[in-house]
C-alpha cells in the first residue's frame, strides 16, 4: 500500500503534468513535446531546487514521475473533450501537490544544513518554478506572476512551517499544518478572486 | 590526426552553432549575441546534462567548442547568401552530431552510476536541449516540440543503445549502431515528412 | 562600516533589481512577480556561474540580496512617477555593479582552479545572464543581444583582467582596472551610441 505522502506526491505530479500538457496542446505541440512539457512542469521546480542544493535530481531515483506524466498524456488524449468539466478536480489535485512539494522542498533544504530563510526560498522554488518553466517553454508570460496567489501561497506555507518550528511543533504536525495552509490559501484566493495588486507601469 | 569521434563532435558542434546563429540573425541579433546563441545551441544540451549529473561542464575542459562556434559565426557572415543552398549539408552535419551527442550523453550518465533509463533521458537531453534553449533565447515556441522527429530520435537512439547492451554487443558497435539509428531516424523522418501527431486542443 | 566592495555590490544589486522590476511592471506583473523578476535579474548571473562551478549559490550565504531587491520593489512602488528622471543614475549604478560582478565572477572561477579563458567566460556570464533570464521571464527577445555593448563589455573587462595578470599587476589594481574598464566601455558605448553590427539575415 502506498503511504499518504506518496498519494499526495503522485496526485500532485499528475495534476502538474496535466496543466503542462493542456497548455502545450493549445500551442499545437506534438505528443512527445506535450509529454516533455508535462514532465518539466511536474519535476521542474524540484529539479531547480536540487541543482541549487548541488543534489542529484530527485526524479532520477525512481521512474515514477516519468510514468505518471505519461499517464497524464494518455489521459489528456483520451478524455480531452471532458477535461474542462474536470477543472475543479485538477485544481484541487494541483493545490494538494503544491502543499506537499513546498514542504518537501523546505525539509530537503534544511537537511542540507541551510538556514530557515533559504529553506523557505527553496520551498517556494520547488512549488512554483515548474509552472514558470512550463510558461517559458510554451512562450507565454509566466502566469504565476500575474494571476491568483500561487508563488505567494508557497511563501506563506514556508512561513507557517517556520512558525510551527519556532513553536516547537513535532515534525508531522508541522508538515501537515504548513501543507494545509498552502492548500487553503490557494482555495480561498481562487474562490474569492483574491490576488496581489498589479505593479503599475510608469506612464 | 583527429579521431573519427572528434570529427563527428566538431562537425556536430559546427552545425548546431550554425543553426543558432542563423535563427539569431533572423531576429536582428548583433554579432556577439548571435555568437552566444550559437555557443548555447552547440553546448547547451551537454551543459544541462552535466549540471544534472553534478559534473563540471564539458566545454570548460578545452576551448574548441567556443572556437568552432566562432568559426561558425564567421562562416555565416562570409557566406550568408549561399547558406540556403547548403541546407542539406547542414542537415546531414546536424544529424551526425545529434547521433554522437546522444551516445556521449548516455555513456557519461552510465559512467556516473545511473541506471539505463536515466541514461536514456540524459542522452535525449544532451541531444535536444541545445535547440530548446536556442528557441527560448530567440523567443520562439520550441521547434523540436512541433516539427519532424527530433527529441524522439534521441530517445529512439537511447533505446537502441539499451537493446545493444542487453544483447551483449561490445562498446564500439553499440555506440556506432545507436548513433547510426539516430542519424537514420532523422533522415527518414525529414525525407518522408514523418512526424508525431499534434496533440489536439480542447475545443 | 561597509567596505567599498560591499558598497558597489549593493549598488549594483539595487540597480539590477530595479531594471527587472520596471520591465516586469510594463508587463502587468503583480507585486510579488515583479519582486521575483527583480531578484532573478540581480542574482541570476552569479547563480548560473555558481551552478556551472558546482558551488553553493552565493545568495544563500546572507539574505542581503533578497532584502535589497525588496527595497528596490518598494522604491519602484513609491517613486514610480519619478523613475524616468532617474534613468541616468540607474545607468551609472548598473555599470558600477556590472564591473564588480564580472570581476567577482572571474576571481571566483580562478579560485576553483579553472584556466583564465573559462574565468573570462564565467565573468561574462556573471555580468550578463541576470539580464538574459529577466528578458526570458518577461517573454521578450533578450535586450543584451541587440542593444549597446553589454555582454561584450563584460568580455572586454575579463580580457583586461587577463592582461593585468600577465603584466604581473597586484590583485587590487587588477580588480580596479578591469572593473573600471567595464564601467567606461558601458558609458562610452551608450553615450556615443556604439554598438555591435547587427548580423544580417539571409534574404
Amino acid at each position: 500500500m502506498i503511504s499518504f505522502i506518496d498519494f499526495c506526491d503522485y496526485t500532485g505530479t499528475f495534476a502538474f503534468a496535466i496543466s503542462g500538457i493542456r497548455l502545450a496542446s493549445a500551442k499545437q505541440f506534438d505528443w512527445f513535446g506535450a509529454y516533455v512539457v508535462g514532465i518539466v512542469t511536474a519535476v521542474g521546480g524540484g529539479t531547480v531546487r536540487d541543482i541549487l542544493l548541488n543534489s542529484t535530481p530527485f526524479w532520477t531515483e525512481q521512474p515514477s514521475y516519468l510514468i505518471i506524466s505519461g499517464l497524464a498524456l494518455l489521459f489528456v488524449i483520451a478524455f480531452r473533450k471532458y477535461l474542462v468539466t474536470l477543472d475543479n478536480t485538477f485544481f484541487i489535485f494541483d493545490a494538494i501537490g503544491l502543499g506537499l512539494f513546498v514542504v518537501v522542498g523546505v525539509e530537503k533544504t534544511l537537511s542540507f544544513g541551510h538556514p530557515m530563510w533559504v529553506a523557505i526560498v527553496m520551498g517556494t522554488i520547488t512549488g512554483s518554478f515548474g509552472g514558470l518553466i512550463r510558461d517559458i517553454l510554451i512562450n507565454e508570460v509566466p502566469l504565476i506572476f500575474r494571476k491568483d496567489i500561487y508563488a505567494l501561497a508557497c511563501l506563506g506555507g514556508g512561513l507557517v512551517y517556520c512558525g510551527c518550528m519556532m513553536l516547537s511543533f513535532p515534525p508531522t504536525p508541522t508538515q501537515f499544518v504548513s501543507a494545509l495552509s498552502i492548500f487553503l490559501i490557494r482555495v480561498v484566493a481562487v474562490k474569492y478572486h483574491i490576488s496581489v495588486p498589479v505593479l503599475k507601469g510608469e506612464e
